[in-house]
């Protein structure tokens, strides 16, 4: 099964990256680096976050439906000019997106990718899940509930004011902040709980091998970053907490707060 | 494990319902009742997928960050008068937001997870995912990429025309229909699948338990049925694939077909 697993991160890791860019987007090459540096993990896919105007074809048109043409994608923020230059192009249902961090890691062990998993739910990416293939593919994919799906134009026709669009963009950029935000803190409580797990081997009988140290050898996990891997731990259990046996509005608490979060934070 | 397992299982459903409504949502009473009925699952949480508008404090306010009011909500279509006079309350930053079916199903096994996880996958529920905590506990969310979130008022002030909201009504009671569409597809997928284990069983020697026959016990797969598993193994292979090994605009693909699917089927 580890043999397995080293043969395919060995694959993934050499294999040509297909995507459009077809490289890492810059704002998570660090993140990149720091999974694919640990032997339990390697990542197979990822987008650090853009904000997209897709063209969409009417419901009523004969085209064929998953026919999106992009009128603009930035993974930065961007200004109501460049909003404006986009819709312009319009000639179907255009809709503006803010599209959070997505990342998929492929782990080597259940236990792996429970840490991942824990690590990403206390950085804010709430809506995070495992997948569990019958081939013995163990994927944690990194999701955020922080969103946007503006519908803005119908068969070319621009159906807001420009102040609006203006109001919109600075909404977008902030979500986007956001999400940096988030991508930060993800990156630091998973180099906190790596190195604690990394500390918790060295206590086991026998010395570590070179790759259990290959995550950041040099640093030593401050007070401050156990005392943030035990705050996470409570925060976890809260939020387990708040999702247990309700029906109905079930989701409210959460779905709020995480509203809240989203646009403010 | 599997003792725990059933003693979580009748803890959760003797306790009262602590939701807002109190109760399952209407619209899925029936795929709840299915899950509940098998010894492999329970549900936790759940909510059949709701347009809500809620009002929240402007960003620059002193107003505490969570604090967000209820201005509208519907668990069924709506109008745009509904939108109207949800508006008209709003005296801070309103956003209506559709969102889509949620669920949260405790499972005993991991691969009754898995099963449960494919099941929701092939029903368009592609955000679902597990969580397996550190005592042991598998839980299964089912969960949608179908969403809308749209900015509408900024201080209380409307930043859009009548035309808007009445276009962006017609969206999310789309958005509902759909919705429901893919419980229907969940509900009989899961009844296909739950049946499908249930004649592997039966194959097995010896006699099944009455448990074991708990989940719908007149029905018989269909042919239909099982090739509607099997095309939905295909589906989930192909889906995996697209999100292999993809960096840079990696989810591109998915998220494009995705927002095609959600807009118009």
């Amino acid at each position: 099964m580890d043999k397995t697993f080293s043969q395919w991160k060995k694959q993934c890791l050499s294999k040509v990256d297909l995507s459009k860019k077809g490289s890492v987007d810059e704002d998570i090459e660090h993140v990149v680096s720091l999974i694919n540096s640990c032997e339990e993990y390697f990542t197979t896919s990822s987008c650090s976050g853009r904000i997209i105007l897709v063209d969409a074809a009417p419901e009523n048109s004969d085209v064929q439906k998953q026919n999106c043409i992009w009128l603009f994608v930035s993974h930065q923020n961007c200004t109501s000019d460049d909003m404006m230059s986009g819709l312009a192009k319009s000639s179907g249902d255009a809709v503006l997106k803010f599209e959070p961090f997505v990342l998929h890691v492929q782990c080597r062990r259940l236990e792996d990718a429970q840490l991942m998993h824990s690590v990403a739910i206390n950085s804010g990416f709430r809506n995070s899940g495992l997948t569990v293939s019958k081939t013995g593919k163990i994927i944690m994919a990194v999701r955020s509930t922080h969103g946007l799906e503006v519908p803005l134009s119908h068969e070319g026709k621009l159906l807001v004011g420009h102040e609006y669009i203006h109001f919109l963009t600075q909404i977008a950029n902030r979500k986007m902040e956001e999400n940096l935000r988030r991508i930060h803190r993800f990156y630091h409580n998973l180099q906190s709980a790596v190195t604690t797990e990394r500390l918790q081997k060295l206590q086991i009988p026998g010395p570590p091998s070179s790759q259990e140290l290959q995550c950041s050898p040099n640093r030593v996990e401050t007070e401050e970053e156990k005392n943030k891997i035990s705050m996470y731990r409570r925060r976890r259990k809260r939020e387990q907490h708040q999702t247990g046996c309700y029906h109905g509005d079930a989701s409210t608490s959460v779905q709020e707060q995480d509203y809240c979060l989203d646009l403010f934070t």
